[in-house]
């Protein structure tokens, strides 16, 4: 297929690269152009300007928020401007709105629009083992398909609505920080009751919590290792606004949430920019004297 | 090894009578007498009392809780006052509070004392497959190899204080609330967003979330399943209080804690005494209107 | 003074024709230039526009919201095109960051800026009792104390910046909503207790609590007169949003605050947009199941 | 009347006084019996017993906690062991379980019981001036109005069943530390967002905010001042453990409780034991790394 793909960080370029590597053609484009050179010199173009992404089969946004997909898709130099006909798949983690007013926007341009957001890390981008949660007509879906196969382990299907992709995103980003959490807040107890957090977490992970959510914010918690950040507490904070203006939307109390931005919040003013979100262990630790 | 068992409720009974297949003596004795049928036509012999259990090696209590453990204990007729020295192997869940108070008290009468709780509904504790969590000084917890392999498929030693490993007992329970918490709220947020709660499960288990406890309490939530209850909300109401006086003891902020508490009163206020204690998921729901 | 007043609601209504009844000159206008009549018959002329307000000494904004305040200043016909001078006084309760931006745009235009929120219902509004919070550089804010004067009982000065006045009167909102919050877990208590609300508020109201908030809420509350609301939970979850991002800015966690928004969720979500900020307190009846 | 008096701590000492002083005949009782010494100067006799407090008109009660007045009561040499048959008057805060204990062992021993705790510090109760709250049978209650007017500023009445009386106290304990926890989370904002903390209480007390807990809670917290506590901090945690027993048997959640008790164990843990529970203001800063 034709592809175009918007915003080359660490994520993205690894989501490129796999394109490319399964044979697609790609057209490049990053605010920074230098993070666009090891893709060309694997074959892909540089775009000359973001409409001239959107002229093959598909235009891929991977962006850092909901401001910077605004503006690619809006902006005066925009997607919207483009007379390519690509549908856009989104694939960044973006509000509910945000999706919303995608879906209405580009149908009203007579494009096809998917929400798509995806699951793991940089290393799991790089390996093409992402989890895509992907929302859209079934039609407009099914042209992702090799796309998606490039990039993934496996595609969740949500229907038609695509906001109800980046509901499911949010939802599990979520149940992450409410995990490491809960995680935090007994790990505190164990470790003021004179039990060492390893302990505990090797009976949690070897018995009930298996899963490697568990097993890997649990070591980075022991370890008290939360920089470099693999997803930094601000990006954290974003994305709990994200989930809190859907459930705001929804009108669905989420009490849990409450303390999630709160300890957040807690974590940013001591520790910076720069602390991975599950530093949250560390204000549980403070909140204890410990 | 000659071994008495007090408290032959579902965990308890399924427990013995993995004691009895694997070729222990066993002397057996429950409030309900009755109770004690199946391991008498299995070769158990019924106590004449509660003494009567602690004349050999081990003597392993599994009761519903504190008043009654101490009871059994401390009572009129209770293993203290037994010419005896069985090692005392608690197995409940009881507070931190009084397994301190046992380990003194069992030392002071120069008895031997290991906490053991377990993880593990009835149908693990039949199969011969619960966790233990042992502690207590290391040659006494050596001791209760034998009865802890015919009843367990791991043990996890917690070191030579009995009650950390009722800490960390206490700690599980904690999390696998949280995590019926998290998971409730996230589905709330979904289906008054238009996605069903199923669908939103089927992304979590099938990505980050694939541990037991997420696929079990997951399905109990869908399906709105929460009688009969496998472990009853004022169950998980008592345990969540020993966790925070656990808490309260180290002097440890625990922020979700608080919430798992107001919703098991939710729940009971809502359901009465005999729901699941995952029913707050449906609390959750009932706070969005849904 | 040459005063020019925009929006003409209950509150700017009221405050209006204590300018004019001060014997302030008056230009007022309104989206609906109907609300304007009562003053013009009193003597006020009816503006030709939003810039023909900022024609004399001070323009007083009296809003709905950011996004009506931003557009009759930063829009196609606002404020800022206008070629008066007149200061520009802000009373409306507004975000940080509008006020923030407020102050940065006036000053570009060389035109003063005055944030002075006001405390005070309709009834207040109308006997000139209002209670301001102003912030400004002191000779602006001293520019405006003829009006200050016609509208309110007492002048608080918060200093030279601007949204200062913001932040006090967002974090008075907050504390009446949390003293309700209070007010109603407490009533709740007592009546699933056997004990009237209407005994436990005046308890408090005669020992410790005789300040006007608790007396009047707690009134509403015990006769669970939430309809025609005094002031809207929607109204009330939008000033908490505010109040939320100004602790989001400054980072402070305000664990108090999600509580507030969770039951203005649930208050909406059950009762709809009609009822008063107040009816949190049926939240609290319906989880204990009263 | 004839009087005895159990618990000569800063406050039983003052009200005991004002007993002496209207009048009434005195039996002081105190565990460190130097204790008593002025109210013997001033006329009191000294019991020679617990039970020799309880041959008179009334017994007050004024002590520290549950366990001291069970033991003063159900104890050896307690009061249920004299012949005498005065009134139990019970004033200090203690549990609703060990009122409605006290009700029903006083009912079967046919001697009278009355709840009655007081709302006041030390100052109020050597002015007389105390507010008490008191349930029971009302020609007992009736009994015991000449000591209550020799006490108080004014008495409020909650019926027949003693515990109403110890719910209502309970809960305006609740609402002094959720007043304080609102104002706290409120001035940590209005300093961090660079507006002085007494700004905002002068603003919010010369409004909205005019109670007495308002301003000399407000108070303390501008200054920090903390030490020596005026009600300590693990007192306050005693209480609000006492709040969420009676929440607990009610089934009412109240999610503010939790947030208050997870201040007091910070505090607690940060300060020690002697702090005053308003500084839990000061956990509030820490929170926001200020």
């Amino acid at each position: 297929m034709k592809i175009g793909f918007v915003g080359l960080g660490n994520m993205g370029s690894a989501m490129a690269a796999n394109l490319l590597a399964a044979g697609h053609e790609l057209v490049v484009w990053n605010r920074s152009p230098e993070k666009a050179e090891r893709l060309i010199a694997a074959g892909a173009r540089l775009a000359s300007s973001v409409p001239d992404t959107a002229g093959g089969d598909l235009v891929l946004t991977m962006l850092a928020n909901d401001a910077a997909v605004a503006e690619v898709v809006f902006g005066a130099d925009g997607i919207l401007s483009s007379a390519g006909q690509a549908t856009h798949v989104s694939m960044s983690t973006i509000s509910v709105e945000l999706a919303d007013r995608l879906e209405e926007t580009h149908r009203a341009a007579a494009r096809g629009y998917v929400s798509s957001p995806v699951f793991g890390r940089p290393a799991a981008a790089a390996a093409g083992k992402l989890f895509i949660v992907a929302a859209g007509p079934s039609e407009v879906v099914a042209r992702c398909t090799p796309a998606f196969t490039a990039m993934s382990q496996r595609v969740f299907s949500l229907g038609e609505k695509p906001s109800a992709a980046n509901v499911v995103k949010l939802c599990g980003n979520f149940m992450i920080l409410a995990a490491i959490e809960s995680l935090g807040e007994a790990m505190t107890l164990c470790q003021k009751s004179g039990i060492d957090k390893a302990r505990l977490l090797e009976v949690l992970t070897g018995t009930l919590f298996g899963s490697p959510i568990y097993q890997l914010y649990g070591q980075l918690i022991v370890e008290g290792n939360f920089r470099p950040a693999g997803f930094a507490a601000p990006l954290g904070l974003k994305d709990m606004g994200l989930v809190a203006d859907a459930a705001r939307a929804a009108r669905v109390p989420m009490p849990v949430l409450g303390i999630l931005r709160d300890h957040l919040l807690d974590t940013i003013a001591h520790d910076g920019e720069d602390s991975d979100w599950s530093a949250i262990a560390s204000a549980i630790d403070r909140s204890a004297a410990l």
